[in-house]
């Protein structure tokens, strides 16, 4: 297609043609991983390599305006979905620029506050601010972060090594970030303080999963690795065609938390929904031998890491991706939670 | 200050603001160059450093809207621009990310056309689209790049390095940038096709100082180099308090094209107004010691660059910046060219 305007076509798809239209330029030997995984990785000293990854926030799209979120989450929040990516390819995140587009109405103080929420996580995390820029727009603020890891090389996890047999595992719980996007434009709906605050902050700040990351990839017991951003569904689709394998997850395992399920029957919606289909979990999903589950966990335990949650196999591609449940398997439809689409 | 909004402050005050905020976040031993120069510098493997930066192209800031300005124009300059960053720190542009934020209406059409512009300078540098972002967005379209580029770590060019008695030079022209942007929004105007033609050129597909900028770090000639984005007048004064040293400019020096007298004449404007405080030239303003000067036009002109014009010396801080001009040397105002401002 060359007519028609983007709103024809998903933010996925755009992104594809950016790839498809500039990413076969030659290759370079510096370069380990290129187009197409959560992150680019080029060659750095001594066998060490920088992961690098950018990704916008985008007002009306990621948050509402000014008055309706606060600038430390949305500092936080554009910096936290980079990490994610970083330590997707099992990178400790260490340099980040940051490009603004800003309207003129923008409060100074929000802005302070959205350097505020940055500047949380990068003295949590030890990542220095090289830089940025700044621009105005007539539209709604954006906040670009590019970010830089680091990684050694041979310990880099692709999304395309998962094999036949390999189990699935997952970081954290799901859903609960997709049930606070829910219940943030329904501030009338009963909910309890806790449950709510909780789902919010799953929403707007989420833990990027660094430690777990980096303790993964040392390892060297995971075969692929990929971080969940548009939702389960969606993503281990694009995990099972890096790697050309299929995959049938287990319903029964998806990890939720009691505060989903809780939220859930308040909004009479089913948990499972949220966990397979809700964007945003910025959570890891692991790939790894069957006999080396129990010591990939043990891994990130020690790493004082989120829980690592077994929840499916991998298996031949010619047998699609499914969903098994207590009454059957069922194919999988594709219909992550997309931005563009949402 | 902290009630107000952005409104009420300069691009270059939210940029400076960012920094206070966030870059004083320890100090790295990987880290070459950070906070404030055109790009930051980073280590890389064997005494080579990656060279770091990133610049948005925003619709109604940079460029109109879709309908007045060509895809293939947004896409060159939004890489353009940042090659221009590199090259004044002496690094040779190698990877790039693109993070796009898309308003549904925008033909598709021109989005490929616009990857048209990026490819074109990225195949001619042997620059690699390493990936990027898509995101929608219910404002103008932004195209923000993050470009990668090398450096040797002796070679780095800062701003800081320039001495009293050096004298300065300046790459190709100055001012047909901004000739060019006042004379889009006057197609009723008269004036000679080829001038236009060249003018609006120099606007959107202005021509990044890579081969300049590599061959001045390699010669070790330079002291200090940076490009100017925002009018000569404004970013020498970038240069002068980075390296703590005052300048006298001189006007009768100062390269400014046949069209652009022709062009000024029509505008009924001065040409010196343009090349003094328009904005957008990418030029390079590089500064080296008085015995120097004939060595390092012969390397950019080996190197089949652009001219290399002296254009005035480097005084004491104590003389601040002025303006030699044939009836005496006058202190010359900072109002260069600002994005929020413009």
């Amino acid at each position: 297609m060359s007519g028609g305007s983007a709103r024809d076509i998903s933010e996925f798809a755009l992104l594809e043609r950016l790839r498809n239209k500039l990413g076969s330029v030659g290759n370079d030997a510096d370069v380990i991983v290129g187009n197409g995984d959560d992150a680019a990785v080029i060659k750095a000293a001594d066998g060490k390599c920088w992961v690098v990854t950018c990704d916008a926030q985008v007002g009306g799209v990621h948050f509402p305006s000014p008055e309706n979120v606060s600038g430390f989450a949305v500092g936080y929040k554009s910096l936290a979905v980079n990490m994610s990516d970083v330590a997707a390819m099992g990178g400790r995140p260490r340099f980040a620029l940051i490009s603004l587009g800003i309207p003129e109405e923008t409060p100074i103080s929000f802005l302070d506050e959205m350097y505020g929420g940055v500047r949380a996580l990068s003295e949590q995390y030890d990542i220095l601010v090289l830089g940025g820029n700044v621009t105005r727009t007539s539209g709604p603020l954006f906040v670009d972060v590019f970010l830089v890891g680091e990684v050694v090389e041979e310990k880099v996890l692709r999304r395309s090594g998962a094999n036949t047999g390999d189990r699935i595992l997952v970081t954290g719980h799901l859903g609960d970030a997709a049930a606070g996007l829910h219940f943030s434009s329904r501030s009338h709906i009963q909910l309890g303080e806790d449950v709510r605050a909780s789902l919010t902050r799953a929403q707007l700040e989420p833990q990027p999963r660094v430690a777990e990351g980096t303790a993964i990839a040392e390892s060297g017991l995971a075969t692929a690795m990929m971080d969940i951003s548009d939702g389960l569904a969606g993503d281990i689709r694009h995990l099972c065609e890096a790697s050309g394998v299929g995959t049938v997850l287990w319903e029964s395992e998806l990890p939720v938390s009691s505060i989903l399920i809780e939220a859930a029957s308040v909004a009479e919606k089913k948990p499972m929904e949220w966990a397979l289909h809700g964007g945003e979990d910025y959570e890891l999903l692991v790939t790894t031998p069957d006999e080396s589950v129990g010591a990939l966990q043990e891994v990130v335990r020690q790493a004082g890491g989120a829980s690592l949650t077994p929840i499916g196999e991998i298996v031949p591609s010619s047998e699609g991706i499914s969903l098994k449940r207590a009454d059957g398997i069922f194919a999988l439809e594709n219909f992550a939670w997309e931005h563009f689409s949402a």
